[in-house]
């Protein structure tokens, strides 16, 4: 009952990659049967061995992979490509996937620019195929406890928003060594427009819309380059005006030296606050006015019908960064089996990021960078 | 280059048995391709159905699979069986399966009573074959890294050993009611001659002397039962005489209501003393007598290389308990396949919990046990 | 040896006077000794009459306490005067008290504009005589400590500082009942131009500048009144350029709900970064580019000096904000100890909130305010 | 209306006599007026014009400060006197104190031994007088709250005690050197039987007692002094039988390098547990069997009346070690002044620790030191 998984890209030393084929296998839900893993084919051989893929499914080219697996039998050939390519190299791929009528799981951000955003949604509608993009943050258990709070009215009107990611590993001009991971998220021409600003901002932006059902509609962005020589940014922090009569403060950076990935997100409204933090993520605290703030926990038997759907253990067993990334596949796995059982998927299994997750991202990339270059106090978030 | 797997309980509704499937899916080192889910034939064919497994593979009982999966070709016959069945279900099925020819998977503790375990050990030694003990905690990388830390010296000789694990959910007469957990732990015709200590001191114990290096000598004990009516002990603490000069506490209880399962370890040298604690399990604190605490974390570029080994992701991002249980699968895995191939397997892949550990919680589950019931302070625990 | 300590405000009611009076007292270096409590002479009367004080020295006004002490012998009169009004009532009885020879303690904002601000300043110079103004936070010793570590270097060049003070008790229109903390620090006629940004965005500011060395040179601010019919702002987040290319983000609200006061700063240089917060006051977080982060306690012997002067008993006893807010009034006695002695005071001593902080705090508020009313992105903060 | 305070020890280089001062000191109830500050005349003479006394109130021996005060009028003698010198040293000054007619506030552990603890009770009784004993940590509020939610039944009946306390500073032979504190605190001269079990075992045995309400009826101790050549005692664990068939562990030591002072308290009950430590002083967890862990503050609205009467400022702005010793001093203060005023005090006001616990303390030492020595495991707690 495992869907077919083809991946494009994650060949020796892609860390991301390693991380999708971790996800997926953990549930049980995916087999990893075929692969384009490299653009340099003896790469993407010895990858597919060592993974132990047959090796007439080792492909040497992201387009032999789709074209080939197309043709093969329907209960032989991949049903889902997962993309962990750079940022250039997500829309051709995805692409050809989904017009040969493949579901995609593509890493984000979801482009290289917008525009590619925007013709890969109309790609996608007229494909009839669905996809899902990795914002691998939203698939904590206490993110979705955190949004359902929300959502159903717990702390009233939202007033003020506080998402922050900072890490520390671009203090040092990385790039300028070994390090492929820094090189290319560095470089424009593999990466984009934006430098720590797509590479994180855009998590913090989606779960700052995601848990907290705004929308971020104004903003005022001040983007820095702070290591010598870097070709994109590495520091920013934006000052947000959200729907609802809302407001926040987005940071971003790369450079706050000794720091990890510790994204964190606050929200207050009119009668309390949560807060969640990845260093302590199986941990929401919600606070109150005039009661003692409440520990809520991963697993526990309190929390949320989805807040529990994406937990697997009990509490106290903490899960971490893969279950979370499982949880996105999980939820894209159960949905695709329900569909080709022939009924709908149930809403929790729906609840992963996709299209407009991705549109939106792209759009508040050329947004925040627009902003930093301009003297206006405000830009429009626009789409 | 998959291991084939077997498995024998973990029906619907087991707790262990999903964590075993994750635990061993999470590296694609595994593939489960057999199992014996559950003394009721219905349930085994219906979990086997469910995890996708061919429906031939799919057995009746234990014996049945250990039986006819020996008969199987040699590369299609499962290569190891895991057993995730209650205590008094371990010791029949591993002697079967590894006088069959097969490697082994338990769940701790290891069999039933102190003279199966040794029964167990002379049936390992004469097979040949490796049996891997799923002591998790042991797999978690900050408790490898504080292992180092005491095995170099750099805390000097060790003084003092605090372990705990409070657990709360057996606050209440749970076993009287519909949760299957709580029954088969709390029946001595199931569990053995010790409930807590045998469930969770069993572990407190273990993860003492393997981050310590220390044995256990002689121990006093207050072992209690606390809710009415309940037939083993839910409660204890034990003052515990160390080898080398040391001493220590050991606290084991289910009746701490709040809590969920947060294990914790100190150890204290002459020159300073290591704290960790499963609720921020990517967390070793190192503690000094004149300069600052320091706090390691798992994944960090300035960590031993046993804790980079057992561990998959950058810092920052959490890794939880099924990556702790998943070390466990991988490094039995790596020693096999190294066995395979005709190489030793390297130091940190053998470094997996196997017969002593399980021979040594036995001894610990009856001279507790013992010590409860008597008068006097000091018991010694032999072996 | 105490110093006589005269005090204008902090009638009962008043949460403020009552600190200065522990802050006074706890290290034996003030005796209270006159005090105008109230504009109500009845209230000042029952308050001098609660606290012990002499009849004859308590007064109807400041003016009185001011002129009437310094018609006393030399020895007997007060020879400092604390000043706890509200904000609108600093400039007066401060001028007065700096013109009749007293040195002056003030709490924060130190006048109602910075008008007020630069003439206090020139009465000051005129006087020559001393002033402390109550920026509480920089008395916690491990913000001596961070103070240190960046003064010395030893995490290089600051890049970046982020800087918060959440509160949450107006979240609801707390000023529309009775309570008189709200009413007066929401009041235009009492608090001056700014709500929060007045009240608690200047400790952050101070506490940055302070901390840091950096000075604020370009801010771009969002300031809003969230609670309709406010009529100061309650919330803001602002932008900032600081000198030394260095940049950053201070926040600061009074909606936040749910919070209480935990002040927090976060300043990384090239090499590391620093964490501070005052819900765990006596912890200082030093992170580093590739070793453990250190936790640094107050008490500590590894400390720097001027951290251990600002301390008062062994680490692990947990020291406060009175401890803190005593630390500013204790350096402030031995700077005028050491004058009276005829001896320059020693550099820890020195380490006080003075006039050039007022100024500073002063020129924030009436910056940020206008940044908050410009459309253009940046304002030039000017002094 | 402040009480004119005498002070026994505490001269020049005396850790707790500074800090009794300061608790003391810090809301205005008490005026230091005398001191006889050392068994060396110059040092107490030095002393107390350092503290600014009268000389002729300065005195160069217990002796002459009991009997010179008491002849003074008295609207001038002291009221209170406080000793903080060594243990060897409290019964002979307390006694005459307490028979010239002084309240008397006493440095734990009450006294030398059990039988000079059973002469001070008789005294005391015959007195007439008050004695507060400076069990300093049952003055933090969040252990106030604690008490009041479990004298409440909020926890239900309660099973199981934790109480630990420990510390690092002895891990070396520190009183082989200069460190006054470790010499007197290692001597069976001057301080008595036990060791780390006089000095910390006492408060954490106090803590327990107080907090839970139950009473030590058995216990089972192993002690043992770790560096060697030591006199006494630097390290135990204490194994408990409780009063209401609760049972606990009591953990003491000074020989956990790297450790400050976190004392801790958990206390588990039928409905949920306790858990309050020194190193975040202001933070009460209280645990639930099936609701979120509540965070509960110093100084919050929703505390009970008893916590809120010993806290002074509005929460999230820390209170530490001084203001819990301060609440000591300010409970004793109300007491004497009501009596005074002819009142009895309110039931908050009593609540400082006396005779009764004194004569405890004294009886723990006694028993957990023969419980040391025996074979036997249980030795029975009377008194």
């Amino acid at each position: 009952m495992k869907l077919r998984l083809g991946m494009i890209g994650g060949g020796h030393g892609s860390f991301i990659g390693a991380v999708h084929r971790m996800a997926a296998s953990l549930d049980g839900l995916y087999e990893l049967v075929a692969g384009a893993f490299s653009s340099n084919p003896d790469t993407s051989r010895s990858t597919g061995q060592h993974l132990g893929l047959a090796p007439d499914r080792v492909y040497a080219s992201y387009q032999e992979l789709v074209e080939q697996e197309a043709q093969r039998p329907a209960n032989e050939r991949v049903q889902v490509i997962s993309i962990v390519t750079p940022n250039h190299l997500h829309f051709a791929p995805a692409k050809l996937a989904l017009e040969h009528g493949f579901a995609v799981v593509l890493d984000k951000p979801i482009t290289f620019s917008l525009a590619e955003a925007q013709e890969l949604a109309a790609v996608l509608k007229a494909s009839g195929q669905k996809l899902c993009l990795t914002h691998t943050y939203t698939g904590y258990p206490m993110l979705k406890e955190a949004r359902h709070l929300l959502a159903t009215g717990a702390l009233g009107r939202v007033r003020k928003v506080y998402v922050e990611y900072p890490q520390g590993w671009l203090s040092t001009p990385e790039e300028s060594g070994e390090n492929k991971q820094a090189a290319w998220r560095t470089d424009p021409a593999r990466s984009g427009i934006a430098g720590a600003m797509g590479d994180i901002g855009t998590h913090a932006f989606n779960l700052l819309e995601y848990v907290s059902g705004l929308r971020v509609t104004e903003l005022c962005a001040d983007i820095n380059t702070v290591v010598p020589n870097r070709r994109l940014d590495d520091d920013g922090a934006v000052l947000l005006k959200l729907s609802d009569e809302a407001s926040g403060v987005l940071v971003s950076t790369q450079v706050a030296a000794g720091e990890e990935n510790n994204l964190r997100l606050r929200i207050y409204g009119e009668k309390g606050g949560l807060d969640w933090q990845q260093a302590d993520a199986n941990t929401l605290l919600v606070k109150w006015l005039d009661r003692p703030t409440e520990v809520r926990r991963t697993g526990a038997s309190y929390l949320s019908a989805t807040a529990l759907h994406n937990s697997r253990i009990p509490p106290g067993h903490p899960e971490g960064y893969l279950e979370a990334f499982a949880n996105l596949y999980r939820n894209f796995a159960l949905t695709l089996l329900a569909e080709q059982g022939g009924s709908p998927a149930p809403p929790e299994a729906q609840d992963y990021p996709g299209i407009e997750e991705g549109l939106r991202g792209m759009a508040f990339i050329e947004t925040v960078i627009a902003s930093g270059q301009s003297e206006k106090k405000w830009t429009k978030f626009t789409l």
